[in-house]
Parts: C-alpha cells; structure tokens; sequence
C-alpha cells in the first residue's frame, strides 16, 4: 500500500513529488510512456527554448528543464515507473484507491493527478517536421522569441482565446492574419470588437489551412477559401494553433468531477477535487493560465495537502 | 505614467516581472530596501539552500536563486528601482493609481502587489548569529536538512500551524519539543489530539525561550519555566519559530480588502483584489502555502491576469 501516487510527469507531477517525497511519504510516480501523445515530461518536451520559466536567466530547453526536475524528484526519494496509468478506482472516497497500469494494480491512500492537457494540432503533412520551429501551439510562451518579431504570423481559431492569443501577438508581429473556416467567430461579442478594431489583426474568413511550407523553418502556410476554391500561400514565419485542449482525464471514466470540457474541478484555491484524498495539479485542472510555473506551483500545493490529509488520518 | 507597477520582489514579483516584460509592458519594479526588514529579494534571501524549488536538483542558494530572477526580469525588459514603497493611492477603481516612494510619485493603469510577508521572530540575543544555522521559521522547507535528522528539535508556538510544522518534523527528528508559554493551546481540539498522541512530540508548558546556545550553529535552547522559574538549556539542533507571520500590507493604508490578519483578499484561483485593476501574488495573500513555487505561480497569473487587464482596455 503506497502513501501517495502521482500520475503524470510534468512540472505539477515533479513539484508534487518534491514536495511529497520531502515530506518522507516515499511517493511512486507513473511518468508515462508517450501518454496524452507526448513524451514523459509532458508538454515542456515538445517545446525548445523556455524563457519564462524563473530561475533561468538565459533560458532553458524544455526537454532539459524536464530531465533537471525529473533528477530532483529521483534525488529527493521519488521512485518512478515509466508506464501510462490505464485506469484508476476512486470508488472509496477518503480511499484507498486503486491504480491499474499494464497488468499490476496498486493501491494508495492518496492520489495526485497532473496528466496535463495536450494542444489540439490540425496534423497537416508537414506539420511534424516544422513543429516548434515556427509552429507554436502557446502564443504567450513562444510568442516574444527573436524569429517571431516584425515578421507576419497566422493563428488558426475563432473563439475567445484564438483572439486573445492574436492580440497578444499583434504586439510583436508587424502582421497577425487569423485564420477561420466559417464566415463569423464563436468569440464573444467584445473580443470580436477588440480583433475587428486592431489594426494589425486581418480575419481571413472562410479559410482552412492546407499545409505549412518551409523547408528548416516555417515560411508560409498553404490557403484554402472554402467559398472560392482559390488555394495560395500565405508568407509568415510563425503559426500559432488556438484550437483548444484537451484535458487527459478520460482514464479517470468520469470518476471525478469535471467541467463541460473535460477539466478536473478543483476547490478554488487549492488542489482538492470531488473525492476526498485525490488531488489534481497543473494543466489537467488549469484552462486559463496552463503555464509551466503555474502547474508547478500547484503541484506544490497539491503534495502539501496531500501530506497534511494523510498526517491527519494518521498515516506515516 | 506606466502601464504595470509591480511592488515586491520576490519569486511572486520577479514572475510577475518576466511576464509583464514579455508582453511588452515595460514594468516598473519597486525592489523595495530592506522593506519588511529583509532585503531585496524577499525572505528567501534569509535563506541558505533552497532544495525544493524545481528545476535545481543540486539546490540552490536562496539569495542565488533570487539573483537569477532578478537578471532574468532585467533581460526581458523590467526596469527596477531599489526603492521602498511608503504608500498608495487606489482611489480611482481601474485606476490609474498612485504609488508613492520617497520623494516621487508614479501613476500606473495596473498595479501588482507582491510584497510578502514577514515571519515573526522572538529575537532574543544570539538569534541573528545563528539564523539559518539551526534557526528557521519554515520547517516545510528545512525540515528535511540532514542536519535535522535524528536530532532533537524545538518548535515554538501553539497555534494550528505551530502543531502542524511540530508533527511535520516528527518525520525526521528523534524528539520535538513544542515550547509554549501558557498552560493551554491556542491550536483546535483536533490538532491537540494528533500532538498529545505523538510519541515523538512533547509538550513544554508554561515555558518561554530566553536565549540560543551554539557557536557555529545551534547546539541548544535556553528555556525558563514561568510556574517554577527554573532555569535550563535543553539539547536540540534546530529551532523553529511558527508564532506567525505579518503579511506586509501596512502600506496599504486599508485601501485593499485584507482578512482579519492583514492579507490581501483575492478571488479565489485568481490574482484579482477588491480594486479593479490591483493584482496580488505570493505571501501578501497567501497564508496556507506560503512556498517559493507557489508564490512564482501566483506572480504568473498576476503578470497574465494585468497584460489581459491591460488589453481589455484598449491600453498597449
């Protein structure tokens, strides 16, 4: 019987695994294996440079920042399974809960989630090769990089936060064309009005991206006008998806509560979600900030309060 | 007149900072001199090694560690003042506000407010040259220092936190004495029942602490028992204060919503205060986490929450 497990492996899971394995509760990791799509590590893993993340003045790879907190989490009593969590029995709520992962069961007394959430991408046939080199699926992570500067850039989307992530990139773009297969948007009324009233921002209605061009780096997309049938290449050096989501709860089978989404609700304030002694933490539980510091912060409050649940059952 | 003013610069401030820099908001940082009694950089410059910040497997320096933060806000474009803030004009909701520092005054369209909070201290004779050398008001996250193991530790306090910090250090600790000065606890019925069932735990009643003992670091505690005026120096190799913390919120002249203890009041889950416009993050309103991770996370969604205050406005 385990104190605590932690399923997913990126800065929510390592910082609840810090915090946890600190506080000797000797907690066991299911890091993953390409689960959600992406590898152990999660989201940081498919990006290059981290600029924002504190600590790191001259930046920090993704993928290494992942494997220094993965270390932290080893260093400090974390032990980790390289495996995806198939499903989970919360069916006892104040547990113990069962973990199920290949063909062993575990069992805990308490759990934390931060299986994150993955960016919806639209798979077009060169989008693997450009992925993060001018393709971005987070405008406010990648979007001050050098290359993106006084250059055109596309976001593909049309609700609230396709228009936040444009704006937000009309500060560094000399151009941000937004791209939308329909002839109006599902934004609201005034974000509508702040895309239509900036001057840098131009809607290409009706339009569905073909393709992305480039050979090292991006240097254009491949247009479609559904009404027109006319095809062209559209020159930017970025290209940004905000098509949404998705949460990586569906292993939970509707155990927990959740929103219209898919998202885990958490108690506002702190990491405690719909069944006594099961914590979420990150982006699982996260669609407004979904920030690498973010999902460690609350991966920091999720391990405290796991440990201070189990200290008042009067589990060592 | 400025676009973001971020007052504090702790993990909460210099997030805060990175993000607001990145969106192009030129902040203005109040680092503040020796504000609340400790330096820039705020309390984790009081610190010796950080261990559980993650991404530094090794640990890190506190004051190190804050460096690197304040850099990296300076590369992306904050500019930083050493100055302490003396007070504050949020009249206006939405501002612009005032923010007044010795002589001059700056007027700003949002305003962040990270200015920690300040651990109570007892201050008898020694304690400054043993600080940090056995001396710590956090045991979360000192706890688990190898110089702590196996030892015996001295908590002093009798509130809820001052049980859960002692029961915390049972994990590692041969014996910890919770020192209190009444013959009662303040802490609820629950919390005293998990401390008098502690093997571990023992409770000094009617005693107060005169002094420190040690040389290069704490061998001891002097302790006075006010029923029987005995005198005595009781062996431990740590000393934790949990009597409290004062949130640095003075300056506020009550023109923010605090709770009866003085910290900032936010919307749950967000950074939001009662003054449309008035952001804060880390300490100042935080007293359940009170973490280095935890308060860089709430920089974050500070720094996020003004750039979208900001361009809800139409302000660029």
């Amino acid at each position: 019987m385990e104190k605590t497990i932690i399923i997913g492996s990126g800065p929510g899971g390592h910082t609840a695994a810090i915090y946890t394995a600190r506080a000797n509760l000797q907690p066991l990791m299911f890091e993953g294996f390409m689960a959600g799509g992406v590898a152990a590590g999660g989201q940081l893993t498919t990006t290059t440079e981290v600029e924002n993340f504190p600590g790191f003045p001259k930046g920090i790879g993704g993928p290494e920042l992942m494997m220094l907190m993965r270390e932290q989490s080893v260093n400090n009593g974390c032990t980790i399974k390289t495996q995806t969590v198939d499903k989970v029995d919360l069916s006892v709520s104040g547990g113990p809960f069962k973990v199920f992962a290949g063909n062993d069961t575990y069992e805990t007394h308490s759990l934390i989630i931060a299986t994150g959430a993955t960016a919806r991408r639209m798979h077009v046939p060169n989008e693997e090769q450009l992925w993060q080199k001018g393709i971005s699926a987070c405008a406010v992570c990648d979007g001050g990089l050098p290359m993106f500067r006084n250059k055109p850039l596309v976001v593909i989307g049309g609700g609230d936060s396709a228009i936040e992530e444009a704006t937000y990139l009309t500060k560094f773009a000399s151009k941000v064309y937004l791209v939308h297969r329909r002839d109006e948007l599902r934004a609201s009324k005034a974000m509508q009005k702040r895309a239509l009233e900036n001057e840098k921002m131009e809607i290409l209605w009706n339009t569905v991206m073909l393709d992305v061009a480039g050979e090292d780096v991006l240097t254009g997309v491949k247009l479609k006008n559904v009404k027109t049938d006319e095809e062209y290449t559209l020159e930017a050096t970025g290209l940004f998806y905000a098509i949404g989501h998705i949460p990586n709860t569906e292993f939970l089978d509707g155990q927990l509560e959740t929103d219209a989404q898919g998202y885990i609700v958490t108690k506002p304030g702190t990491s405690q979600t719909s069944v006594e002694g099961v914590f979420a933490a990150g982006d699982v539980q996260d669609k407004i900030y979904r920030q690498a510091i973010t999902s460690a912060g609350s991966g920091c409050m999720a391990g405290l309060e796991a440990e201070r649940y189990l200290a008042e059952k009067g589990i060592e």
